[in-house]
């Protein structure tokens, strides 16, 4: 019955072209508006396309392009990361079909209708997540169902098993492995660098993986490059805390929970984060890089992610529910989120707050060492040979005797030490006080955006460095606060939002709010 | 207190660059990855920047370049859309600041979390939309939060009377302005151009704007526009009415509804379709196209939008409660949408199908001419002066008479003649039955989908033309229906499609659905 039953073999190949654009984590491809397999797409952009070379396949959304310089018609432009996904070479010859929506959208669209979801559901909506078969918007649908139609613990549990099984998990073949995790939204809150080394100093396990700054203005592995490598391969990490028992490294070089990594870059521009996605996604990420033993800190205050000691509390129980199902140890800590911890917001400033601690220097930011000691005396309290209640002291005596500066070189030899570590940046405006009085508020929020805005992290010197924190008397016209950056432009971006807002409030000692810390 | 107060005037300034890429309904900015004022963004793609001229400013979201041949690092490369849209030539100066987010997510964020929004939260969250302030993502956020948090009626008021307020409104300074909508779903079912020109020809002014495809095989303009153009100016729109009481123009050059246009954008690809935004974005497009009167059609049918009576009952509520509040004058219809109207389904084909029942035409699809005879003469018992029940024996009049046909040819003459309208595909192929039997269902979607990758509505030419409708008898090997192409890519894709599902299924006659159309 068929009129036309051949159909050329070749009729659509197209040749790959690497297109230098870095779309982020969105496959684009770009085909000419001539083209005429674009043509069987519909006349609009945004369609999904599926490409096929012999051994790979991805998905890609189209965008057309009208200039035969960026891609010509029998072309198919790929986008950075597309391409380096597909890992052909320019000019092979691939295959263009249709991309059908995914599959597992149904599943989306009965959490947007209100159903709970079952744990093949999340298997399946995962899996295509990690295997780039969901658009951007997409997965803000999948972000938004579930944030707004809140996940049952039991979801969460789905959904963390699903993340860690899109990617690779680290053995260490140990039984106690250790690690800590900070829900985030505190600047300067370097104490993993604190933490590692006097764990790692006693002899405990703690191979730390941690993620660079998406929005803030430096995560770990941005502040620990002032030091040393942090991009090192698994082989060697292994090594590494083979002999050092610690290390302070980027988890991105390893497939850790890749979905989560996807899922992070819709949610924070959409500024969404609800608490089943932030369970899941930091649970997940531990689980991957091998965790058996987990600290959470979950700081409190006006500015911090969690406001109020009830919703610490009810985020605490599901850490616990889901960390029980896992076989993750999990113990949570509630501390101070009033302000920002140290005196550095930025990579090169909090690694000088690090030094200073670790060196025991008497103008040391005392807060960064303290909570420091707190978390790496409850990780030390793992140990069953460690009685309740005695972690502090020895984390004290460990950073006082100079044993976690010590095996904090180690480390940063191990790594990979820098032998000309980046400079504060060279241009710096100073943020006066509007009146005189009390330091009442610092907003964490505008503090980190600041600091971003100067250049943090992508300029490792680029940052705030903080003269007052809360319960200083400051006069008016004294500095704050002073911003540091290394190109024009981003010091003026850094100085139109100071102008707008500095972050502080000055006012009298009683209106500072009480920290919600437990005992 | 600033160390460097003075920053330079043109810090931040940059040449714009018209980069040849469509990226539909999405601003994309182009900065190459070396330019300094990208490094302030942080290091990676995604982040949204506003661009300011002398006289227009836009947002737009940032892909990271590495490539000097599409932008270099003192130019601003813009994608097609925000080119046209910033409205200046190539190598202008312009200036580019961090874009906040928009202020109006923050009652997106409180949608999600379940709150009711007030019509002022509406009218922010279209203005931002309609000024291109918000990202694909944060769009998707809000359509998901839309759709999952069922809007109740009054929010459908405050999004209908938004969205009108967000861009123009065409005046017709008559009482009574027909106006007829499909709520869609059903293939071929290209009944305003039969029931424009059978009220126009009563008298009863219908001055009909309707849009493009955007994932149909065909639209009301795509197919008027194989005898005529449809892209018609707002002053030469209201000559031609003025003279012939209607006409069948594409919407798209009016700025009509602007945000409507957006959020469609992004909720097809998705595949969300809520209720809420349905009515919100019919009526809004309605009123702002000048209607005082309108037929709503909501068919039902296994494959239909609609599938229940249930549900038919409640969106007709919504659209009644709409309507009186914005004091549009609403009459609902439900029809039979069981499967396609008329044979073909792509813009020739229905256009063929539109004549030959203009035509009275003996082989004409009896199916569309009795539609469009009730949907009219529904219409025009909206003139106070003809009795309930009149309408359609007077809309047959017409019909019969010809002067339906005559007033036709006077619009498409009016809206200017084609010479040579476009012929049907020259590839085609026969789908045959795959047993003997009668044909039971017809699934609208995948009859669709397969006009659509045969090239529809892109290829006027392209489409299916259908042998056999529900009820008939067939055997096993006579064709269902034809599929036409013009390239063999697009050949190749409906043949694929076809091979996988017909969307024809074979039984016997007692398993054909009901319909369920209201007496």
């Amino acid at each position: 019955m068929m009129r036309e039953a051949t159909v050329g073999a070749n009729h659509n190949a197209l040749a790959v072209r690497r297109v230098g654009i870095d779309t982020y984590r969105e496959n684009v491809a770009y085909l000419h508006r001539d083209c005429a397999i674009y043509r069987a797409e519909g006349f609009q952009a945004l369609s999904k396309i599926e490409v096929v070379s012999l051994d790979q396949h991805l998905i890609a959304t189209v965008n057309v392009v009208d200039d035969d310089a960026i891609v010509a018609p029998g072309e198919l432009g790929l986008s950075e990361q597309a391409f380096a996904q597909l890992g052909a070479s320019a000019g092979v010859m691939v295959k263009v079909a249709h991309a059908g929506r995914a599959l597992s959208m149904n599943a989306v669209r009965r959490k947007i209708a209100g159903a709970r979801l079952t744990a093949q559901d999340y298997k399946n909506i995962v899996g295509d997540i990690a295997g780039n078969r969901y658009t951007k918007t997409e997965i803000a649908a999948f972000v938004v169902a579930t944030a707004q139609n809140e996940l049952d613990r039991e979801e969460v549990f789905y959904l963390t098993e699903a993340m860690v099984g899109s990617g690779d998990r680290i053995s260490w073949r140990e039984p106690l492995v250790a690690d800590k995790h900070c829900i985030g939204g505190i600047p300067g809150n370097r104490t993993s660098m604190l933490v590692v080394p006097i764990v790692a100093a006693h002899g405990m396990l703690m191979p730390k993986t941690s993620s660079r700054a998406i929005t803030s203005p430096a995560g770990t592995a941005d502040t620990m490059e002032v030091f040393c490598d942090v991009d090192i391969s698994i082989d060697r990490l292994q090594e590494i805390v083979q002999a050092q028992r610690g290390c302070l490294a980027w988890g991105g070089k390893a497939q850790l929970s890749p979905a989560d990594d996807i899922l992070i870059s819709v949610e924070r521009p959409l500024g969404i984060d609800s608490r089943g996605q932030m369970v899941a996604s930091i649970l997940s990420k531990k689980l991957a890089a091998g965790a058996t033993h987990l600290l959470v800190d979950i700081p409190i205050g006006p500015s911090a992610k969690v406001r109020h000691m009830a919703d610490a509390q009810s985020l605490r129980k599901i850490f616990e529910y889901v960390g029980d199902r896992v076989g993750l140890q999990i113990e949570i800590i509630i501390t101070d989120g009033r302000q920002p911890i140290g005196r550095g917001i930025g990579p090169v400033l909090e690694a000088r707050d690090v030094m200073m601690v670790l060196q025991n220097d008497p103008l040391a930011p005392i807060d960064l060492r303290q909570k420091a000691l707190r978390l790496a005396g409850r990780i030390l309290e793992f140990d069953p040979d460690i009685r309740g209640g005695q972690g502090y002291a020895i984390a004290r005596d460990i950073l006082d005797s100079g044993r976690a500066l010590n095996k904090m070189n180690l480390i940063i030899d191990a790594q990979g030490r820098h032998k000309n570590p980046p400079m504060l940046g060279e241009r710096a405006f100073d943020v006066p006080s509007p009146a005189t009085g009390i330091v009442i508020a610092i907003d964490n929020l505008q503090l980190a955006r600041i600091a971003h805005y100067a250049g943090a992290p992508m300029e490792k010197g680029a940052g705030v460095d903080l003269f007052k924190k809360l319960g200083d008397a400051v006069n008016e016209g004294e500095s704050l606060f002073r911003v540091y950056s290394r190109y024009p432009a981003e010091q003026n971006f850094a100085h139109e939002l100071c102008n707008d807002q500095s972050g502080f409030t000055i006012g009298s000692a009683e209106l500072i709010p009480k920290a919600f810390v437990d005992s």
